[in-house]
């Protein structure tokens, strides 16, 4: 297989330890893998993509979202959490069949990568469709089943979803794809039992190592949803008194791996490092309290701030400043497009940013720091910080190219604010996943774009008039 | 002149006294105007753009900016609105002379017309060189005079100042361009006394009736910035036992014209009496007290809402909901690109809706009330609603088309839903000023860009290095 090289890029933002900023570079790839970044001989058979006025970044991660509800994009406006589950579950149950579901995940995961975002942590019901999907449109696509202790949209028993589960790694590297983590994604802590909870935990715990990359293995995911507003806090306590964090420390989700931190927190133990085990995300996380943040920080957690959806459904503002000096790894999502509404990376950089200044009182946070959460720090709380997150030789080549040569993109005084500030999804020419490239001059080099549109909108309309049906009642 | 055909259009939203949307419709455009919405019969030499796929929207409206700053993109980022300021300064007296001013301005203009954004009121020195570059794009560019008590960075004595106002209206019918209103811009309440802001009133006022369309003169335009930040009402508190409000009040602009808010209609203001005189905008009023609006309501203000730059500086978060049911007017600005860090009016609107939200806590505002702020609430705002701000027979035509085929605007269950939460300035292929074709397929039909860009890079960093030099102070 020939060489891949991106030739003359005006800028590399490489996202590496260091935040290096590279200007007239070349960018091989070889195999999926970064072979060299600098000046690049030529050889007579690589293929050569054009870099000049172009500017490179790492692939960026979605740490939150619902791909197939992509169908359901601005199906359920003007209401707040519990009205829009209420709307969006009816729409869901009319429609969601397995066809379905890799239908709008196939959509989703199209937006994505057109808007520069290679890897979504992503939890939908029929996960195997879904999976199925977003391969199909070439993302790094994380997912797995799901868990209500109630039958769900897809009507399965608590019984049918372990077993799922356990299959899960089978089914997962059947289906190929870019490597990716096992992950098990129970709904909340209001749809899932304490007992149920803990017994995913330590299924997830017990899978054989079957996934092995650079002779590493890839610690499994544990996602579920945590303290999105202030109702869902409020009834939890009243029903169980504690907090949905509180309650996934009783499943033993805090003590899965063990992190040292610089200001040891009294109420764990400190270890030297981060032990192996499976990784906890938390969705959302906007209403943790000061006991859940000391809590979360020791066990490894990494909530993904969600802003979009948080600020449209009214949710709260989660207070990044604070979550960070907790100790709290912070990743960012755009959520599902059913309240987002739409899966751009790129606003969700920019809201971080901007609920973090708010929430703060001051303009602080860098855009660099934001960045680093949209890429390597989405990428660590994946464990896949080995493979991807960054543009570094020896990482697969997960990566993004901008048009720089742009009104709105001109002048360039600052780099990561360009990024985080001015730059956006149209701007993104070229995608690549794993070394091969699935978008090309904006379009996907694997889909028929047109054709699947057209799907989109024929399943698109039952699933208004199931919605529409709540709306009446 | 030929008759130009916006042929076979998937979606008009109107943003009519209904919001009427329409479906399949062709627009009619002759001499400027808007003559036919609906099936229009061709004729032989009708000029013909293919709407199939597309949606067409009035142009937006920025009602706060300032141009030429877009050459200081990003040259000052973690600081406040003071420390932004100070650096900025330094910034804008060391390049911004009037070839530079103009240069900014096209550049700006030019950002904003490919964004979709047709109409801006835009505050900056040197505003004849300003209206000049933004002309040359294409865009109705509502300019004028801007004041300082102290030399600014332009060195003009205020008799200067006094003069330049005095010229503008002819100096605006000699440059040409679309229909605008003649324009006065003192800087603000902390840098301009009250006698200042009372005799630039006056001398507005008693400007000729110069500017008459349809029979109708335009009125003036005063604006200036009014309570950005808590710090900027302390401040002026302190010095002057006042509000920006108050000293504005005491300097009579809240005696020119006066309205009549006995049982409009929230929505569309139908059923309201004001008097004709200049039209107060206020850039930001983010920290306008109960009595401040008090004041303002009556007198016909129009809040530019800037919200992008009030979260990016940590200036704080407008009540969008009660300042509208308190009556005041509001539309949606950018503010200028070292705060925001670009001229997206679709990031604009995304986060007017998302504070919106988070301000009042319910996910209440509609996203049509958004879309109609940043169009025809700007346009009357301006006094342009009977010209421009919705597309309707009789109206010129600045209007915007979007490529709806695409994954993030697919399905569409909401269209002012599609337009405020999932559509951008990427989406925008054709832009239409006053009747005339401005952007094409994504292209300036009036300006070498690239020669442009190269021009703004070359000028940006002796900008660069003069911001340097205080930041290393
Ligand atoms: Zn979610
Ligand atoms: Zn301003």
């Amino acid at each position: 297989m020939s060489r891949l090289v991106l030739r003359d890029l005006a800028l590399v933002v490489t996202v590496d330890a260091g935040d290096s900023v590279l200007r007239d570079v070349s960018v091989a790839v070889e195999d999926g893998v970064i072979t060299e970044i600098g000046e690049v001989d030529p050889r007579e058979d690589d293929e050569v993509v054009d870099g000049r006025g172009r500017l490179a970044l790492p692939g960026l991660v979605n740490l939150h979202t619902h791909l197939p509800m992509t169908l359901l994009r601005g199906i359920a406006e003007g209401v707040d959490l519990q009205g829009f589950l209420e709307r969006v579950w009816a729409a869901e149950g009319a429609v969601m069949d397995p066809a379905t579901v890799e239908l709008g995940a196939t959509l989703g995961a199209l937006e994505s990568l057109l808007g520069g975002c290679t890897t979504q942590l992503d939890m939908y019901f029929h996960h195997e469709a879904a999976h199925r999907g977003a391969v199909t449109a070439g993302a790094r696509h994380v997912g797995g089943p799901t868990f209500f202790d109630g039958p769900g949209p897809d009507g399965l028993s608590w019984d049918e979803r372990m077993a799922g589960l356990r299959a899960w790694p089978e089914v997962l590297r059947e289906t190929g794809g870019p490597e990716v983590p096992v992950a098990a994604m129970p709904h909340a802590t209001y749809t899932n039992s304490v007992e149920h909870l803990a017994e995913v935990a330590s299924v997830l715990r017990a899978l054989p190592d079957q996934l092995v990359t650079n002779d590493r293995r890839l610690d499994p995911i544990l996602h579920t949803h945590v303290s999105e507003n202030a109702a869902e806090n409020t009834d939890l306590l009243a029903r169980f008194g504690a907090t949905p964090t509180e309650l996934l420390a009783r499943a033993g989700w805090l003590r899965l791996r063990i992190r040292s931190l610089e200001q040891p927190n009294p109420q764990t133990h400190e270890g030297e490092r981060v032990s192996t085990g499976p990784k906890v995300v938390f969705g959302h996380g906007v209403h943790l309290s000061d006991a859940d943040r000391a809590l979360a920080a020791p066990a490894d957690v990494t909530v993904a701030h969600c802003p979009g959806s948080n600020l449209k459904l009214a949710s709260g503002a989660l207070d990044w400043q604070r979550w960070r000096a907790d100790g709290i790894r912070l990743g960012i999502g755009t959520d599902g497009c059913a309240s987002s509404n739409d899966l751009d990376m790129w606003q969700a950089m920019r809201q971080a940013a901007h609920l973090a200044a708010l929430t703060s009182g001051h303009p602080e946070v860098d855009a660099a720091q934001i960045l680093r959460a949209a890429t390597i720090d989405g990428a660590t709380a994946l464990g896949l910080e080995h493979l991807v997150g960054s543009i570094e030789v020896g990482k697969r080549a997960d990566l993004v190219l901008l048009d720089l040569d742009q009104p709105h993109l001109t002048p360039v005084h600052d780099v990561p604010a360009l990024l985080v500030h001015a730059a956006g999804r149209g701007d993104v020419t070229d995608v690549l996943v794993d070394g091969r490239i699935v978008v090309r001059e904006r379009r996907s080099t694997l889909i028929d774009t047109s054709d699947l549109l057209d799907r989109c909108r024929d399943r698109a309309r039952d699933a208004a008039a199931a919605a529409h049906e709540v709306e009446e009642a």
